[in-house]
């Protein structure tokens, strides 16, 4: 057996992962529920986010948006930034505009509370929001879409969703955001209120056929599938949260969440304005890959897919050891001698989300493309980085107080955003 | 101009009330949002509640069933079922088997407040519930669709319908409910919690394509119409009142209901066992003509097609003697010589929703035949009835304190129906 490559992944994986009877070419299809990248001549190809940007409509983020945004924030850019992880945008400009007039916005995002654990990939849009809070000191607001899961799913019981939702905002605590600007809710704990009045005004916005022809939904699907869009689209409405936001409506949001997410802002954009609110913005970012590679995201349905937050060390070396895509040669004196390609190998690829430090990056790639690094000592370094980030989070996650977990979830612990009511 | 013959509408009514274009043939059209005869040879014939019930496969009240039902319950039969106002059913039998075994069960009916006023169809299904409260001694449950207006009728405000909900309160509580067995409430208002939690179950259970064969809906309509079936069935379910029936699924509620609301019940019964519940029954009434004559209902949209719950006694006698349609004969002359017809008298048929004396309604018919009583006169009977039922209620609105309208709201307001919960 070569020295560098990947182990077999379980059958469960390969059916999920692989092509299994699909035709011999397909389009590259995104939805909020399935991602996966196109097949030519049978082969799965890696997502092409350059073609996925021009179908939605969306912008791709550039170097004089991303020098704007470090001299307005008057902090460098993220490393998500700086390496296109989260690469497109609608209107991110807008929300620069008002940070520089000192006008009020807040953030936006979520988390479908599918399985008891994050995986790594789940904390991604966690942490960039954990920065974006820290950078423009606005609120955030998180919905836990266990509804959606519960009408998506239909081998989920309504008592499941609810645990993971339970366990999901633990999670979130563990992230620190600043408690007294953070709101984490439930859909089935929290709809009732401002909030139904907005879904149910966004509902009477949003035909069938509107809705068929963004998620592709059919005659057979579920009315509650049909209208869960409402559901979503609502936080992006600021009068959702009278506790924080009063009685305006005039408060935009800007959503940072992964592409996959876009058509669902989509609507929403075209609604706000009838509803006589902002539209929001939107931030976009890739997808982690699955460890097998760049063709599919990592899923928590398949676990030899993902790397989960609340694996062991030793999980993790496993994990990578056996299952992480190689971009390395199939012996190690080949290795040595024509280079490796750090571009699709996984280990790399998932120390671009996690090395702040760009030279010691560039330095492993470097290194590999000549060889002088091996297939081996990249995992090595790649399970480091993970169990140090996966062990931390799991210290903060045991740290995380009953009361914060409350404070959180609770619409009226103080938030005292209501001061920016008169900007 | 004759003697008795109604004055013309004014041209809304005309519009709405009659064919205007349409064909010279067409089907019965009864949905929970139209009610329309039949069109034969370009007229508008009388709503046939024969076929009504083979289409919608509902049983008809037959005399076996009521006899039974006072037997059991010991008492009369109320005026609207020895006339067949209320006159059909699904599973009205188990109900009284309940009753009869001492086991619990609750009332569900319900209101779409789409107009600042009730009129006196309105009040048809309330009075048979206060009966029915009295009779059976059970919580009734009200559900004001406020949502469902704001849904279907595009022109109207979200503020409207909440106003018309909060005054419609007012009214059901003027009807005179055991306030510690009724809960009435609005669903902008009340949503979230067990209710939400129901509504998404039970859209989990009910496919587009179901809800369009049910309710003709289309691809144009918007997504929060076709999932309000979910809405409007969670009542029916006893878990969506945790505060009222604890933690049981067991208990069924019988719905007393115009007849055109029985699709969503059918689609209902379907749902309830799959979520391990219990089947609703129900007991569906016909509908109060219009003014005009039995081929229309009575609708609040059309003003001189109803009588108001907060018509003055002018009013009343105003729109009686100009719009009610009569079964008198062109002249008093030939009134006097061959006698009106009562079954397509408007003044008549209203009294027999409101007249509980068999032998004096008896008498009034057979007066009528033999042209004893003139129109006029069975108009001026009508008038004074209206008056003395639309002033004692309104008498009984304004006595309606805030304490009462705030208490029937109150989910927590105690109903001591938790002691049945051992039975």
């Amino acid at each position: 057996m070569s020295e560098n490559k990947a182990e077999a992944v379980p059958a469960e994986a390969v059916e999920a992962l692989s092509l299994s009877g699909a035709d011999s070419n397909q389009r590259q299809n995104i939805t909020p529920w399935d991602v996966e990248g196109a097949v030519v001549d049978g082969v799965r190809q890696a997502i092409d986010y350059e073609k996925l940007t021009n179908e939605f409509g969306t912008r791709k983020i550039d170097a004089a948006l991303l020098e704007r945004f470090e001299k307005v924030t008057g902090r460098p850019a993220h490393l998500f930034l700086r390496r296109g992880i989260f690469f497109s945008h609608r209107e991110l400009d807008k929300i620069l505009d008002r940070y520089e007039q000192g006008k009020p916005f807040y953030l936006y995002t979520g988390r479908g509370p599918s399985s008891g654990s994050m995986h790594i990939g789940h904390m991604l849009p966690f942490v960039f929001c954990k920065w974006l809070q820290e950078t423009f000191d606005v609120p955030l607001v998180i919905q836990l879409t266990d509804d959606e899961k519960y009408l998506f799913k239909n081998d989920l019981k309504l008592e499941q969703v609810r645990e993971n939702a339970a366990k999901a905002v633990r999670e979130i605590a563990a992230i620190g955001f600043k408690p007294e600007k953070t709101f984490v809710f439930s859909n089935i704990d929290h709809i009732g209120g401002a909030f139904y009045r907005n879904i149910l005004q966004i509902s009477r916005c949003i035909t069938f056929n509107a809705a068929k022809a963004t998620f592709g939904f059919n005659d057979s699907d579920y009315i509650g599938k049909i209208h869960f869009p409402s559901v979503q689209a609502a936080p992006a409405l600021c009068s959702t949260f009278p506790e924080i936001f009063g009685t305006r409506k005039d408060i935009p949001c800007l959503i940072p969440c992964a592409i996959d997410q876009d058509p669902y802002f989509r609507l929403t954009r075209d609604v706000a304005p009838r509803l006589k609110h902002k539209k929001p913005s939107l931030i976009h970012g890739r997808f982690l890959p699955a460890l097998q590679g760049p063709t599919a995201k990592m899923s928590s349905s398949i676990d030899a897919s993902a790397v989960f937050l609340s694996d062991t060390a030793a999980q993790i070396k496993k994990k990578i050891n056996r299952y992480a895509f190689s971009g390395g040669r199939t012996s190690l004196e080949e290795h040595r001698q024509f280079g490796g390609d750090p571009d699709v190998d996984v280990p790399y690829q998932y120390l671009t989300y996690f090395i702040d430090d760009d030279q010691e990056l560039a330095a492993l790639a470097e290194g590999y493309r000549k060889g002088e690094i091996s297939s081996g000592e990249m995992k090595a370094r790649c399970i480091q980085e993970l169990q140090h980030i996966i062990g931390s989070f799991q210290e903060r996650t045991k740290a995380v107080t009953d009361q914060l977990a409350k404070d959180l979830c609770d619409p009226n612990f103080p938030r005292p955003y209501a001061a920016l009511a008169n900007k």
